[in-house]
Formats: C-alpha cells, structure tokens, sequence
C-alpha cells in the first residue's frame, strides 16, 4: 500500500461525495465541538479577570454568565433562520455578499478566517492545559504537546471528514455526559447542603481582594466570557455537509449544541458559586484549570476525574476540528470568487481542500508558538473575528428578510436585527476591552487580509483580461524557429541534441563558450562531425559559432548571445535546444554542471516572449 | 554597485592571475598563521592533561616541549626537501600519489581535506577562547561568536588570495611581537630573580596532585601537545602562490615560520615552569587560556594585556584562512582527477575556487556546533589529519629520491626517511591515545570520505564512457517529431502553444483533461476554433484529445497518454509543449497553478529518453 494511501485513505472519486453527509447525532461531532468546547475555557477566561477580587469576583460570575447565556439565545434565534434561509450553505461570507454587497462579504470571511485559526490554537491550548492540571509534570513541554496535537488533527482531517465524524463522536458524547454528571452531583450537593456545599478535595482558596469591583473591570469579564460562544455559526456555515430533509436535521443539531453549551455554562457558573472555585493563574506553578477544580471539589480525584479529564483534553483538542471543516470551505467560497488563490478550489485525493487545510496548520502553529501554547493570552485576540462575523452575518440576513418583505419577513427581520445589533455591540465592547492585551493584532490581521484578497482579485482580473481570447487560432505568419544549441563538447548528448533540432528546422546554431579552464577543439573537427554528413544526406548545415569568455562565465555570454539573436530576428521565434542530463540516482545530481537548468531559468525568466526552451534529456545510465 | 560587486569585489579575468602572487613577507601571513597559531593551543592542550598531576606537572612541559620541538625540526628539514622537488606545489596529496600511488594519494588528500576542516574549527575556537579569557562574561556567547567570525573569514576569502594577504598581515606580525615581548620580559625578569621571578598578577595555583605521572599520561600529553605542529606543510602545498624565484622565497617563508614557532613553544614551556603557570579546565567558570594566564603573569591586566590577547585572537581566528586557501586547492586537485566533483575546478568570480570555500565553511560550522565551539573536545579529533598527511608525504618522498637515485639522492631521502619514520610513529601515538576522545571519529571520517572519491570515480569514468562518441552526426532516421500540446482552455497562451506546434511538425495533438471541477467545452468549438483556419491555410490539422478523470487528478492522465503515445510509434520522438506562465512579481507565482512545471518534472524523471520538453513561455504583464 503506497504511504499515502495508508496515511490519508485511498483516493476518492468525485462521484463518491454523497456517501459523505451527516445526521444530527454524527453532525454534532463535526460542528458543536467548537461550540461545546467553549465551555471548557469561556467561563474561566471571565473568572481569570475576577482573580484580583477575591471571593466576593466568584459571586460577579453567576450574573456574567447569564448574560453570556442571554446573548447565546438571541445568537440561537439569529442562526436558526440563516440556516432555512440559506440550505445550501449560508457562511457569514456568502450572507454578507449577497446581501450587504462584496466589502461586507469579504470582511465577514476574513473575520471568520481569522476566528478559525484562533479556534484551533486556543482549542489545542486549552486542551494541553486540561492534561497539564491532570498531569503537572507535563507543564514545561506545554508547546511541544500542542505542536504535537496539532500536528495529528491536521494528519486525520487530510483523510476527509466522514472519517473525522467517527473519530470524534465518542469523545464528544463522553464529554457532555461526564460535565452534565460532575455538575448534576455538584448541584444534588449544593441543595442537600442547603447552599453550601463541602468540597471533597477544596479548591485553593481565593487571594484575599486586592481591589473593588469596577464596571469596566466586569465588562472586560463578559468579554471574555463571550469566548464561549464562539463556533456557534459553524452548523448554518457547513450545512450541506448535512443529508436530507437538510434544514430540519441542521436545525435540530444547532438546538443540541446550544442547548447542551447553555447547561454548561449555567452549571459550571453555579458550580463555582457554590464551591467557591476561583481561577488560577496559568503562568505560575500548580496551575489548573477552572474544570479539574470544579470536578476535583464535586468528585475528588478518582478515576472519574481523570475520565473527565480525558474527555475535556479529546474534546477541546478535537475542537480545533470544527475549524479544520469550517476554515477551508470559507477558503474555497473566497477562491471560488477569485479573491484567494484558485488553488484552494480544487479538491485532494480524499475530496478536501487540501491547501486549506495546510494553511490553517501553518497558521495557528505560529500562533501556538508566538504565544507559547497559553490559552490566557490568545483569549484576547479571539472573540473579535468571531463576534465580527455574526454581526455581518446578521445584518445581511435583515438585508435578507427586506428584500424578501411580507409578515412572516417583518418578524424575521426583528430577530437578525436584535442579533445583529447584540453582537454589534459586543464586538465593541470586546474590542475597547480587549485591545491592549492582544485585540489590536486581529484588528491589524483583518485589513491585511482584506488587502491581499483585493490584489489577488486584481492580479486575476489582470490576467484573465490579459489570456482572453474569443478568436480562432491565427495561422499566418507561421515561420519555422531559429534553433540555438548550446554545447560543451563533442559527445552523444550533443549528437541527440543536434539530431532533435535537425528535425525541427534549417537554421540551427552550435553554440560553445570557450574558457581557459576549458579547452576548445571543436572549431577544426566540425566539418567532419557534423558539415559533411549533413550535407551529404542533404540536411541543412548547423553551423558552429564559439565564443571566448575571459571571466569564466559560460551562462551569461550564452544568454546574451541568444538575446542578441532575437533582436536580430524580430519576426522569428528562437528554439534553445538544451541537452538535460537526467541522473539515476538524486545524489548523482550534484556531480554534473548543472548549466542547462540555469541557462533555461535564466532565459525563461527574461520577458522575451520568443525564446522557447527544448530540453532534449540524456538518461544516464552510469 | 551590484551586490555582489560590493561583497566580494568586481569579477576578475584569468589573465589577472599573474599579479596575485606572493613574496617572504606576504606569504607568512597567508601559509604560516596555522603553524604560528598552534602555539597558542598546542602548549595549552598538552597543559590541560597534566592538570591532575598538580604543580610537578607543570614542570613536565619542559621535556614535552623539547620532544615536540625536535619532532618540529625533523619535519622541517623534510619539506625544506619536498618545496625544491615540487615548485610546482607539493602537496600531500600530489606527492603521495605520484611516488606512491593512487590510493597512498587519495588516503593522504582525504587527511589533508579533514586537517584543513579541523584547522578552521580550532583556530575558530582557540580565538574566541582568548576573547573569552579577556572578557568573562562572554563565555555564554561562546558558539554564536565562533560562528560569526566564521561567517566574516569565509566572505573575505571569497574575494580572493591577494586581498586576503593584505589584511592578515598585520595581526599577524603584532602576534609575533607581542608574544615574543611577553616571553622576552618573563625570560628576562626570571634570569634577574635568578629562575624564581614573581609574578605581577600571580596565576591560579595549580591543584594538589591527584596522581603520579605516568608514561602514558605524559605520552597523550606529547600527543596533545602535536597540535602545535599542524599547518607546516601549508607552505609546501601552496607553493605556487609564490613569485619567482619560487624555491626560495618559499624556502625562505617555511624557516621563517618554523624559526618564530620554535622560539614560541620553547618561550612558552620555559616561562610556565618559571612562573608556575598551569592550565585551567575550560568547562568551569574563571577559564582562561595558558596564554593569557602568562601575560597577566608577566606584564599584568594593562594595555599591553589588552593587546596582546587582540593579537592572539585576531591570529587565531585567521589561522582558518591557511585552511581556506589550502582546503580549496586540495580539492580542486583532487577533483582534477575526476575523485571529487567538477564544480571543485571551476574558478568563481574573483579567481578563487568558491565551492571549496562553500564546503570548508559549511563542515567546520557543523564541527563548531557539534562541539559548542570548545578548543579542548576538539583536539583529540586533530592531529590525526595532520600526521597521516605528513607521513604519506614524506615516504611519498622517499621513494621520489629512490627513483632519482645518485649521491645527492640518498642523503635527501635519508632525511625523509626519518621524517616519514617520526610523523607515522607520532600518528600511532596520537591515535592510540586519543582514540576514545574523538580520534574515532577522524577514523570514521577518512575511510568514509575514501569511499565517496571512489564512486565519484566511477561514476564520472562510466559517464564518459557512456556520452564518449568518436564518430561524426548520424543523419539518417530523422523524423518530424509527434507534437502533444496539454491545455486547459481556449486562452492566448493555448493558441501561442499551438502556433508553435505547428511550426515544428505536421502531428499535433491537443491533449485536455476533464474533471467535475473544470468544465470542458472545447470539443464543440475545435472545428472553429482550430480546424478550419489550418484548413484553410493549408497548415497540418491538430487533432483534439479530451480524457474525462474521475478523481480530478489531471497530470497523472497526461503523463499516461504520452507514455502510451510513445510506445505505439517506437521510432518517433515526442515533443511535449508546455505553456509556461512567467509571472512578473515573484510572490503572483502562487497564484497561478504550477500544472505545467509539474508536468515537465515527471515527464523527465522517468526514463524515457524520446519524451522532449518544450516550454513556450507567455510572460504575463498583469
């Protein structure tokens, strides 16, 4: 079996692509894992702010995660009509095109672009933390694991995403049952305690309050407690990856998600007020994260914590998945309009957008390693992108519904607008709040991409303008080429060179350069090589012209030789007959001159549009 | 200025050659500094191992010295010989394999090749010692500095011999004075205080003794201290870099060299017992080399100090340029002989022979890395170049005066008897002593390095054997070759690739791949599009092949069909146009797909030799 097919699959067929489409149940894998796993750090990312406040910042997180929840519902609402709006697919990018026009298009995608690669290194980071609380040992090779991680996931999703499905179910579902057990225990407790509960193995307690709770220092709290939301558009984005009846399956899988993250988040919140369980801080040693606290003061550490454990690691690294389906579809849709590379169209062997793929690995590799695989310090950069997105989104699903008109459009158009408007203003206060710490790269990142997504659609247009041609093939002036053959000596590579060039035209040239640290004999013995059987068979003659270089150089005099020959001829088309040595082993490459291939890269990459290269190979058998 | 011009100098003409040669004064500088910079590491290195045996090994030096010094003198006297038998430069390599044969000559280029490679990387490293002594706090910075300053020699050698002499000239000459200074004073301040002198700044007291000294001990010492002997041959090597009379300036410059080194070793020997200097451990904090240790001892930390240590580092660090003139020469002369690839003859620019240069620089840095830039790991893997080197010389030698016979004969090969007798016995001793420290890993090297030539050998000879041709054209079976042109569409570029087919031959064959992904229309317009404007001017009519693939791959089906169009007319040769898109910016290369290059490659890896290549190019102006 060759080593690709072993490690992607064999190659798929694109008649096989209906094989490929999800129900509820192995569609929840595919496109919550982003959402769900949001829980695992979204709730802390809030709490790691309150740490200053001591005790008293673990009560602020019960009103902030309602109003996290709050603003999920009307995401929920929001999403719900995108989805029946939009079956065959409504991408913040496509919904923002066609409804508010192409910038707002092209915003919406670079902003998911963006979200999507930050999905995948805070999904592995947070993963690694999980294990590192589990494992502390494991703390110093933080990165390393990511990499690692990263590295795997990218390896599974170049197979193509049914085989994902599979891969991830198990996992996911273990995820949601062992959360919803650790926090139905913690809330049985809570209310056999009457309220307060006594923790199994206590939480580190709280530093005593080093200042009072601000306003601004809340807001900042919701911000990033807004990361949890993040991942909620991926079912409307990836929707027809779903089979039929498409909008009743896709729907039903975005209430599962949504209804599970609200749980969640609401117990998780309970949870810490109860236990009093506040965050740690991620830089200094006996880390861990807000989950293992909270499994550790409801269960202890038996082997259901580490099952847990295991589960939010699986899931919150698997859940850079989501992206790893979401980010080379937006790619595609970009491409497909000409404003990303036309490579990031075309399919693999295993029917993914391969570049796709590539790319996103490349990208959130750098930024695991930019930011040393710390969840804490990516938080500032995510929500931006994610938040910028839906708000697009919304807002062309209320273009959507006034153009549509009529009742049911009005009551439509209500729902997009409150979402539209929620996370409009979110993505302020993320902005304002999270700017310093690290929302200000995102906010450089977007119109960076924005601009080279413009070039690169000018660069076509340019191009396609350029090669467009409605005519007929011209067929006058049709002259056979002058054909140059440069040579190092007398030898059978030269003879087959010269033999393929007699056959192409009656006016061939033998180029040599003559230096002295090489010498030259072919002047005296052409007329016997090469005149006189020539002329005796009746050919055309090739005549022989060497030049004598004093630098040593045998290229350049060669590439002004054949340029000179062309402005000597400006209505004839130049043929250069390079002789290829082609080696049988890769390491014989180094022995030989390898003039040829430069002398063919240097005349090609001159804007000489009638100089043609001919490489005639010689296999070598030695 | 172009760059290039500005790094390395404007390019220099082979007839300039005549005026890079050298005289006495300038010639010690460029072959002398290895010989002269020894002094610096070879006293210290035989030191180091006597550290154990505590202030009574300090006064082992004396005899050790002395063994060196006569072993100096033999091997002087012997290539005193081999200048005035070999003007015309006597390398070991050259000698050896002319009086002994090939593989006593490869054996002994290969030891020059690893010497030279070890010379950079020690003299690198013993320099930045001496900066390191001064300065303490750059200990840490060790291997970057090694690596910097060879980066700053490979760029002055590339610029070619003259100019190099100019700058090292110099350094080196303060180098001898300094150090002739700092011994002259010590001898001076040790006879007035009647042998026992006071030292000004007294150096670190040697360790009680922790053992007795052995003779093996002591002989690993002697073994050590023959790094001090390394580089004496370079005169003899490069002898044609002298000017005439060639015999004996060069003559001249070898007593010269010798003479200074002499004088170095016995000063240094003399002045550690006098003053009680030992050596430091260079992996513990407070190093500091032998040197450096004397000078605080005789004239203090003032400026003299300060110079002297500039002097010994700027010398040692340019001892790698002995090695970078002889390390390309050996190579371009083994190359010559067809062991070592061509590119090794092949002068650059500035009449040097670059890819030597490339290759020295390259394997030294790796050596430097390999052992973090410290001197003493790397010792053990030196003098066994060196020493196999001069032995196969001198018995190379030998057997010339044999051949040359008479009175005058038998005394000189009486001479380089018992060199040849002294430096193999030396190469015994420094192997069986050093084995386990890294002389190994030269073993390893020259017997590997041995097998390479001779595949290169053999790979050339069956080349040649194969491409030789003594007979004149064959011009019978020439055929107009069958023309495939692969499309993708109706463009410019498509009709540019078909109006040059037609050119070359009356059999063109249109070759379109189809796939799901890219729609084909063409087969419906080819009558019009092509057909009838050939018709009509009564051009050969290129037919259209479309192949339909299932799983969207588009080259792999082409390379088929030209393979099978290849077997079904065994006598005719297929030229394979390919349009080749030239992007004018290098980054627009990524936009475009590289399908034709791609092609091209492939088609030329298999063996097949009557596939041609074709690259019509269309240079895109958007």
């Amino acid at each position: 079996m060759p080593l690709l097919d072993l490690l992607f699959g064999r190659p798929l067929a694109s008649a096989e692509e209906e094989s490929e489409q999800l129900g509820t149940l192995s569609g929840v894998p595919i496109f919550g894992l982003d959402a769900l796993g949001s829980a695992a750090y979204g709730p802390e990312a809030a709490l790691t702010l309150l740490i200053p406040l001591g005790v008293a910042g673990i009560h602020y997180i019960v009103p902030i995660s309602i109003a996290v929840i709050a603003l999920l519902g009307i995401v929920y609402f929001s999403y719900r009509q995108t989805i029946a709006a939009y079956p065959q697919g409504g991408s913040s990018y496509a919904v923002a095109r066609q409804n508010l026009g192409n910038f707002a298009g092209l915003l919406a995608g670079t902003a998911l672009m963006v979200d999507f690669v930050l999905v995948v290194a805070v999904g592995v980071a947070a993963g690694i933390a999980a294990l590192v609380s589990a494992v502390p040992t494991l703390q110093t090779h933080t990165l390393s694991l990511c990499l690692l991680v990263l590295l795997l996931i990218t390896l599974v999703n170049l197979r193509g995403v049914k085989t994902t499905g599979a891969v991830f179910m198990f996992p996911t579902y273990l995820f949601i049952g062992c959360l919803l057990t650790v926090l139905g225990i913690g809330l049985l407790r809570t209310i056999l305690a009457s309220g307060h509960p006594t923790a199994i193995i206590p939480p580190p307690r709280p530093s005593t309050a080093a200042q009072a709770a601000g306003a601004w220092l809340l807001l900042r709290s919701f911000a990033n407690g807004c990361t949890a939301m993040t991942g909620v558009e991926a079912v409307s984005t990836g929707s027809t990856a779903f089979r039929e009846p498409r909008v009743k399956i896709a729907r039903r899988t975005l209430s599962f998600i949504i209804g599970v993250l609200v749980l969640l988040l609401a117990g998780i919140a309970w949870t810490c007020r109860a236990y009093e369980v506040s965050a740690t801080r991620p830089d200094q040693p006996g880390y861990q994260t807000v989950l293992s606290l909270i499994t550790t003061a409801v269960v202890g550490r038996n082997w259901f914590y580490y099952l847990t454990i295991v589960s939010i690691l699986m899931v919150l690294v698997l859940q850079a998945n989501t992206a790893f389906t979401g980010f080379p579809n937006v790619c595609r849709a970009i491409a497909q309009d000409g404003y990303l590379p036309y490579s990031f169209t075309s399919r693999g062997r295993r029917l993914v957008y391969s570049h796709g793929i590539f790319l996103l690995a490349f990208l959130s590799a750098a930024l695991l390693i930019a930011f040393r695989g710390v969840t804490d310090r990516l938080i500032p950069l995510f929500a931006v992108g994610a938040f910028l997105a839906f708000t697009l989104s919304q807002a062309g699903m209320v273009a959507h519904w006034k153009r549509a008109g009529g009742v049911h459009a009005r009551h439509s158009m209500l729902i997009n607008g409150v979402g539209a408007i929620a996370t409009a203003i979110t993505v302020v206060i993320v902005i304002a709040s999270k700017f310093v710490e690290g929302a200000w790269i995102t906010l450089i990142a977007i119109p960076g991409i924005l601009f080279l997504m413009r070039a690169v659609r000018r660069h076509y247009d340019r191009a396609r303008h350029e090669l467009a041609s409605p005519y007929p093939l011209l067929t006058s002036k049709l002259h056979s080429p002058i054909v140059v053959v440069p040579i190092e000596g007398w030898n059978k590579v030269t003879q087959k060179a010269l033999r393929f060039a007699l056959t192409l035209s009656s006016e061939i040239i033998a180029f040599q350069v003559s230096t002295s640290d090489e010498p030259h004999d072919l002047e005296k013995r052409w007329g016997t090589l090469v005149e006189s059987p020539a002329r005796e068979t009746g050919l055309p003659v090739p005549t022989l012209k060497v030049l004598r270089s004093p630098y040593r150089a045998v290229i350049h005099p060669t590439v002004n030789y054949i340029h000179m020959l062309e402005r000597e001829h400006p209505d004839r088309e130049i043929a250069v007959v390079i002789p290829q040595l082609v080696e049988k082993l890769w390491y014989e490459y180094f022995l030989h001159r390898r003039r040829g291939e430069l002398l063919a890269a240097l005349l090609v990459l001159e804007d000489e549009p009638r100089i043609n290269i001919i490489n005639v190979p010689w296999h070598l058998q030695a």
